[in-house]
């Protein structure tokens, strides 16, 4: 009964940058769910936002986004959508978030999930319950299997599987959520640079001769890192991935199946058969 | 007795890039052995080779390189200077070379570690042995403790850490010789791209406010990968590290200490010094 009334509430998803928002908003509408958008600033994508119930608030105001949220009968919070840690010093605090600062600048102390989880623990105490994109919008989530044209190769198979194990052998360190490996030389590890720039590299070093491996060969592999929260910044993949990946030389992308996103599925697989790569969801590496 | 010959024969250095062949040479007149220089053709620089009895080799011309070698009365060897993994179908085959294809195929299926060993194992079976600068020139390896005027802070000391072991996870994957902390958040990898791409990426990040640590805050590690042969490719640093690591904002330059290279040694400490930052060798995470 209580689940009952939590799930029909009103979910509050906070906002980073790109389409990702949005997907979920769509896919929760069509399950009968009302979305409540609360864009962060300078992040979030006006016309991603401004299609739903809506909210702009500043990195920093806790106090205003639990209040916000309340006044919305909001049970529940997902987050999703890019965004790049902010300098400290850079953040617009409101008072809650100054009185919890004692318990916030350590989160600042380590990589990314360290921060996040920090984060949802102290919205998760001001009444809200975290969610993931696994509890409402399963639909984006990258299955398991090879999604275009294209399938992986022996040696491309080989490749993804060095890769997922480095990024299960970073784990301890909140680092890492891809890595590109060309025929079981790691080519590239992704920390906080993210995935564009790491393959806009891959890219550069090619021309420049600096990688033994001819264009064709190679991977790109996108996964959690190991002891990740799941609610939590998913690996995710969208055109501009299949661009780079393509650009890079690379013979494909591979995801973690059931916990990577991808949005605009059917844009994003037509693009990586048009540019001859391949596509695949595949299982994590055992822990 | 037949050691005192061996060490007492003139001594074959093959050379990359920069001027760690040029140091090890001098190391090696000091102590009264001939170097004989073979300079890597598109690596090597002529006016570091030409200062010594020298030849020049194409990578690939490992038949060259031993009938040279044995002509010159040496019996041992060592590699130094900087050099990227070529693509193998620019390598210009010797016959010698050409016949051992089915073994150096494989090497090149792997980081530079293995393909390094193997080209190793492959000299040795010429009849060479191969020895590195701890050998010879134990000068220019980099000792424990700090080398210029700025210490590491307590903070420092723990990214240093975290940085070791990280380089040390990343051993089964020889990958990694370097890696960028900044208050125990893991900022870069070091994979193909190598140490200066690596510095300038962070310095790009920082200036487009995506750093959450302030200037000041952040170290660079280099360390041997573990596993790895020490007589081949050790971490090397100059005045291009400290002038790049200055430019990426970072605290200090923290190297593996009797297990790294420095090139003009006072040059860089000065360097150090004048940029305000630390420069120091440590011990290796056990492992």
């Amino acid at each position: 009964m209580a689940d009952t009334v939590v799930r029909q509430s009103p979910l509050a998803i906070v906002c980073g940058g790109g389409t990702f928002p949005g997907a979920v908003a769509d896919a929760l509408v069509k399950r009968g769910r009302q979305p409540v958008m609360f864009g962060i600033k300078g992040w979030a994508e006006p016309s991603v936002v401004e299609r739903h119930v809506h909210h702009w608030i500043a990195l920093g105001q806790l106090g205003r986004f639990l209040r916000l949220a309340n006044a919305e009968r909001c049970r529940e919070v997902l987050f999703i959508g890019s965004l790049t840690r902010p300098p400290i010093t850079q953040l617009r605090l409101d008072w809650l978030t100054l009185r919890m600062m004692p318990r916030i600048v350590p989160m600042f102390r380590g990589g990314d999930n360290r921060l996040l989880t920090g984060v949802a623990d102290l919205i998760e105490e001001g009444g809200l319950r975290v969610i993931g994109v696994a509890d409402v919008a399963p639909e984006i989530l990258i299955p398991e299997g090879v999604l275009g044209r294209y399938a992986p190769s022996q040696r491309d198979r080989s490749d993804i599987d060095r890769a997922l194990k480095l990024i299960a052998a970073l784990g301890p360190f909140d680092v890492g959520q891809a890595a590109v490996v060309a025929d079981n030389n790691v080519l590239a590890v992704e920390a906080a640079e993210g995935t564009d720039l790491l393959l806009a590299r891959i890219a550069d070093l090619r021309r420049q001769g600096r990688i033994a491996a001819p264009a064709g060969v190679g991977v790109l592999v996108k996964a959690p890192k190991p002891g990740q929260d799941r609610r939590l910044d998913l690996p995710s993949i969208g055109l501009r991935t299949i661009a780079n990946a393509a650009r890079a030389g690379l013979a494909g992308v591979a995801v973690a199946a059931g916990s990577s996103i991808i949005s605009e599925a059917a844009e994003v697989i037509a693009a990586a058969d048009r540019a001859g790569i391949f596509l695949a969801g595949v299982r994590e590496t055992a822990q």
